[in-house]
């Protein structure tokens, strides 16, 4: 991509209500912008990184078993009627309308009732079971006070899986595959070092969920580390019998703020029963279908990525969800040499289906093409100047020291 | 994939107030399913030709140098104020809620408004145009009476494609590149020899816009067609001067019906104006910018191949937006050695990449599967049975005559 067509250069302030630095620097970088309090645009640049966390995730969901739908926004109420959550008082987060005939009708939130209900159709025997269903969808959630950029917003992009087993030791032992699939995806996506597993309260059916906390300090969640094992307590259960429970040493556990990417429940019969998800087992009877919920907020993987990786020059995107791999910058662009070489390389990394962003600007400063590539973070940065002749100086974002290479060297690391 | 463990497994019945044949075959093949009147569920099939339609329609609007962005679903009423379009009585199709701290909020039906203001932030001189900025969005709207299947729901992912420039000839001069494109998209979604660009009305600010009409005996519009020139007339614009204006003959026009699978539209400044866009020029003026705007829906497009591509057993998916290339009809696999032989030319198909799904249900009648793959469309039915042996046959969804190849043939075939 040539930086001096893309939508979405980098601005020097972010607006003034933003105060997480999440939103402060996907802003200032060009990779969101703000529509409304809660609600964020993906920019070209965004968009880039979004895709490559859907895609890690949706390759370990579907190493796993899940296969991939899509479901609606627009939501039936009579559906949510049946397990008591269409009431405000229950979910608190509803964004309802009317449909133009006078009918009720609620916009997605979650999608826990509507999947349950589209499996009745479909699920009538023991043999049409198990099913792992997951999606990407928008999720609509009426926050009171959107705050903290992109990790509460009202409006965003959420992967999530369902699982549907005969029995609670099939969910079970699903639940754990999940877990290992939640760690590569976050190990994939550059902070699994950081993340650890927390127990959280399990509702009014499991004793405990599971959360991924990815300790932070600007953090909005406390919870109860011991670094060893890497397992935490999240601070809404940090009792003693809890600690014993789980064979921790109080002794051990240290208090850090952090910040949940994702979280899974044991849903078991909670929803499947008031909504009829029931199947015929191998002997004639007649039993509910065990379920889970696994979930990921895409906008908010990126905000913790972002709070995590950053220096203060800007974001240090980890390889794996960077929007691209290499950042050009052609200095000296108007000696026409300097320039043929720069976009000869550039055209050779394209041709090697590299991802390459080239800084191609030619009424724009050497220190600010450094200083906006220090804030759009691209794992490599490359100069071609004047002064590189036939060879260029690659640094990485997340290193001081720079190594000159011949444009031959360079093009055959970059693999084109 | 194995059909076995599909979610989404063909029905014998539609829902009865499905009376559209692209929602019956959707619906009863697998692909969607309805959340209620105008929403429909993307199944695991369903989900994968839309996903090679939006592939297509992505290569063809960056090959024109689109970039994507993803804007919200909520939308902020004082940019649509603006322009005058938050009132009921302009837009006539707003569902609109509330947030939490009591001010209205807009669902997208559509998103000229917010890109305008959008492009405020980055657009001030002739340097930063044009631009061509695309993405794929859930629209919402309010539809009075949902009908047609998925012609016309109140809930569909849009690709809308908006264009910006600096002045009426660059406008017009991309206009011609996007008209390109849609031949190209339409082509490569195996209806371009079906569909024609088509003279519709223009609004206030344009003579014409054009749609593309592909013509379908179950569409709800009637154009005037010149085969030969490939060029239609909308019943709405269908006068005698506007045939003369076009250089057509009345008596070379065929009535016929079609259904419109894409449109575009020279808006000219009728948002860069209210909005407040505006360019600094070379000259150092101030001037608005030229826009245009390029739609289509993916579940309509899906809907009209589904229209035009059937027959009375089913779908027949053009190849290119197939759920997949390859469907194995595994028969008699209650035989270990037939059961291996498929499982293997499966597992090596799986193994070159080849999309391929695979009926391996042991307790299905021969007959069954058959009309199931014909019901699901997929372009070619493989079938390994008993007397088949070391062969196999293969038959085109759209041919009556089969194909006896050895397994090694067939691989070779397949390209696995």
């Amino acid at each position: 991509m040539l930086y001096s067509t893309l939508l979405g250069k980098t601005k020097k302030e972010a607006p003034k209500d933003e105060t997480s630095l999440n939103a402060q620097l996907l802003i200032r970088g060009g990779f969101v912008q703000k529509e409304m309090a809660g609600a964020y645009i993906y920019m070209p640049l965004g968009l880039k990184v979004l895709e490559k966390l859907t895609q890690i995730i949706r390759e370990e969901i579907e190493a796993i078993e899940g296969q991939e739908v899509l479901m609606t926004t627009l939501q039936n109420p009579e559906t949510w009627k049946k397990t008591g959550r269409w009431d405000d008082r229950v979910v608190d987060v509803w964004f309802k309308s009317k449909l133009a005939t006078g009918a009720d009708v609620g916009l997605a939130n979650t999608h826990e009732e509507p999947l349950t209900e589209l499996l009745t159709k479909y699920v009538q025997s023991y043999k049409d079971l198990p099913l792992y269903i997951f999606q990407f969808q928008n999720k609509l959630r009426n926050e009171l006070r959107a705050k903290s950029g992109l990790l509460r917003a009202r409006e965003f992009i959420m992967k999530d899986l369902y699982s549907f087993n005969r029995s609670e030791e099939e969910l079970n032992a699903f639940y754990e595959l999940a877990k290992q699939a939640y760690y590569n995806i976050f190990n994939r996506a550059g902070i699994g070092d950081s993340t650890y597993i927390t127990f959280a309260s399990g509702g009014a059916f499991s004793k405990f969920s599971h959360e991924y906390q990815t300790t932070c300090e600007t953090g909005e969640d406390t919870i109860y580390l011991d670094r060893e094992k890497r397992i935490a307590i999240n601070k809404e259960v940090y009792f003693d019998d809890v600690i014993e429970d789980l064979g921790l040493d109080k002794n051990s556990l240290e208090e850090v703020k952090a910040i949940e990417v994702g979280n899974i429940f044991k849903l078991k019969t909670r929803f499947s029963e008031p909504l009829g998800l029931t199947y015929t087992d191998e002997d004639g009877t007649e039993k509910p279908v065990y379920m889970g919920s696994y979930g990921i907020g895409l906008g908010r993987l990126m905000a913790t990525i972002v709070e995590l990786c950053n220096d203060e020059k800007g974001i240090i995107w980890p390889e794996n969800v960077a929007p691209y791999r290499f950042h050009i910058l052609g200095l000296n662009l108007d000696d026409p040499e300097v320039k043929e070489k720069a976009d000869n390389v550039y055209a050779t990394l394209l041709e090697g289906s590299v991802e390459v962003l080239y800084d191609d600007r030619m009424d724009v400063s050497a220190g600010e093409k450094f200083s906006d590539a220090d804030l759009i973070g691209i794992p490599y940065r490359v100069v071609i100047s004047k002064k590189t002749g036939n060879q260029l100086e690659i640094k990485k974002r997340n290193e001081a020291n720079s190594e000159i290479l011949t444009i031959e060297e360079f093009q055959k690391l970059a693999g084109s």
